[in-house]
């Protein structure tokens, strides 16, 4: 059966799961703010994570891998607003101790506890709202989509999904809109399963997904140093543990890799200041890491994000960073496709219809594809176009 | 004696240059346009070039290159409104013709003459303007500004100079206002010098100057296919041949250097829709090499840009990228100062008076300074705000 996207779903759709959320006073206010949220498993877990790639990253990566060094977890507490990074010796001792209340409040051993937190860099957490907070969240299995709207900062929507493979479902919430190039995760990524998986194939399974979903995404080049995914099984629905070679492995990846692809397009038709989501499709490459090479050149292009935004088909612009892209490639070779119209073939534009072309571009998604003409490697990212809002918003967002 | 830049210097203030533009209607027209413009040394040449690394680059730089491989050049004939790149075999043929009629008109062998194109990518040059063009043109020893202004495309000032070292002067002039991230060379360079240079160190100084200069600008993080930077030394000062170990050599690589960081900072003030000018300075990197690395990384971020626009000392985000640019860096180590203000040491934000550091960073220029604590690299390079005035430049220049 073909497995579908249900975007109404949200990390407490799997069984087993409960989510709350609560407004601590992090960010500016506003009707309906949370700021600080709750996701825990009721049951024992297996987990797997990728985190950031940037040398100087938060507290709360570090938290989180030395505590999954010693042993699985099966909670995570977020806060919004303030990232707790380059915050020293204070903000792992903050950090902790956010993980400890958090603990208390649902009853489990502090160390089963993750923390993830997103925000302005540098700054401190303010420890007594962040514990007023916690004591004030009540998690239950409805909480999901609370916990969605707990952790965005920039967002100005919340993205979460579920997926149903077998007797199973996969639940999956993101926040992510400025800084967002992510390297091994993405700005903050939490999905759930209530099936059992094995924590080894868990992981794999994890990581190779991120690397064909959110590390295919870029809204403006920058890696946070706050990024995270997280994933939890734990059995809540019964049947027998997943692992490589089982029946349901292969629905299973399909589904993990449907739900971080959705989530990874919602982040990016969401990035700051977008108008519109692109679509990458790099083919003919001679190998999967070139493709995604070029993926990314054309996704940080600030000129052919611009010519996007207004509905440009700048072949020219797209010809330059496939050349710039540091891959093997000759121009004879490469085929440059806009919103399904071939614009340029044979070292020349095609006799295309300009106008035709940037109508089909107007609308909320544009699909562009190179095809090189080396060999068979491919990929597929995301981006979006850049605006002067994009300018305003981290401009005027003051440290 | 200390060398000096002569901002109202050009490519004809070395002795035996000549210069001379006309407005041949590539260019959309306003008073006082110029869009074909011819140099020409009236002795023959040594000549260095460096091409953009580019692999889909333009006609012109095939037809340079091998115009180089066969001899010296002493002539330049460049265009601009169209770049003659993604032009297949048509566009080299046209980019012959157009030196051809170069050589008739100064009276030279053709295959002495250079060509440059800048403008949009994947039109043919229109061979009929650009016949009557040259034909219109009168070179004289005060064309230099006329020269500077013709390959001028979305630059709203020319960029010239010139330097005197010793009994000689070395003059020069570039274009370059977006698609600026040049490596090998910047979009368009051309320099001159009355200089007696021997050929293989006139390449290796260059080479290396530009290395230190225009490969340390970034504007937007593109690359293009036209990167040109052409250095002429004609001996019209007399005087004996300067090469590897003569008197005058250090002097002389010295005002190279001295003339192409002044045109690279002249391009970076003048990027498209940029209000100043950003100086990165990086220091305490483990080798040249990183420092360079963590100046481009600097140079190319969307959020430091947009924060630099806003007058916002965003350490933060100084951090971020530091941590990201994928040279090895431990966080204690990093200070950051803008405007020359310490905003970051020891892990965590100085007690910097951020009112101060933000008005300082209201002037024409913001000098962010990195010091890594690994070693003796450094680097320094330029870059321009992000502007909403880049957005509508780059989304409404049309193909």
């Amino acid at each position: 059966m073909a497995l579908t996207i249900d975007p109404s779903g949200s990390v407490t759709s799997p069984q087993g799961f409960v989510a709350g959320a609560t407004y601590a006073g992090m960010k500016t206010s506003g009707e309906g703010k949370l700021d600080v949220a709750l996701l825990a498993s009721q049951l024992p877990c297996s987990v797997a994570a990728t985190f950031t790639k940037n040398l100087l990253h938060s507290a709360s990566v570090d938290i989180n891998r030395a505590r999954l060094a010693g042993g699985p977890a099966r909670a995570v507490v977020v806060n919004a607003g303030i990232a707790n990074s380059s915050t020293g010796t204070r903000g792992l001792a903050d950090g902790e101790r956010a993980t400890e209340l958090a603990g208390e409040r649902l009853g489990i051993d502090p160390r089963e506890v993750l923390i993830c937190s997103t925000g302005v860099i540098g700054h401190f957490l303010p420890m007594e709202k962040i514990e007023s907070g916690i004591s004030a969240i009540t998690v239950t299995s409805a909480g999901g989509h609370d916990f969605a709207r707990a952790i965005m900062t920039t967002d100005t929507r919340p993205k979460h999904a579920s997926v149903r493979f077998g007797p199973y479902t996969l639940g999956g919430c993101t926040k992510g809109s400025g800084m967002i190039h992510p390297n091994m995760a993405t700005m903050l990524a939490f999905l759930t399963t209530d099936a059992s998986v094995a924590a080894g194939y868990l992981q794999r399974t994890l990581s190779g997904v991120v690397e064909r979903s959110f590390n295919l995404l870029s809204i403006d080049g920058d890696t946070s140093p706050s990024d995270t995914a997280l994933l939890f099984a734990n059995g809540g629905a019964g049947g027998t543990v997943i692992d490589t070679g089982a029946p349901l492995a292969g629905e299973f990846e399909e589904a993990l890799e449907m739900l971080c692809t959705y989530l990874a397009k919602e982040m990016a038709r969401d990035g700051e200041g977008a108008t519109k989501l692109i679509e990458f499709r790099v083919s003919g490459a001679a190998s999967v890491g070139e493709a995604r090479s070029v993926v990314r050149a054309l996704s940080t292009s600030y000129l052919l994000k611009s010519a996007v935004h207004g509905a440009d088909p700048n072949w020219g612009r797209i010809v330059a960073v496939v050349g710039r892209s540091g891959v093997a490639v000759s121009e004879p070779a490469v085929t440059v496709s806009i919103c399904g119209v071939c614009v340029f073939e044979g070292e020349q534009p095609t006799s295309f219809d300009a106008e035709r072309v940037s109508e089909a571009m107007r609308s909320d998604t544009v699909v562009i594809e190179v095809e090189l003409g080396a060999g068979d490697g491919s990929a597929t990212g995301w981006g979006c176009d850049l605006s002067a809002e994009y300018v305003s918003i981290n401009a005027d967002y003051h440290t």
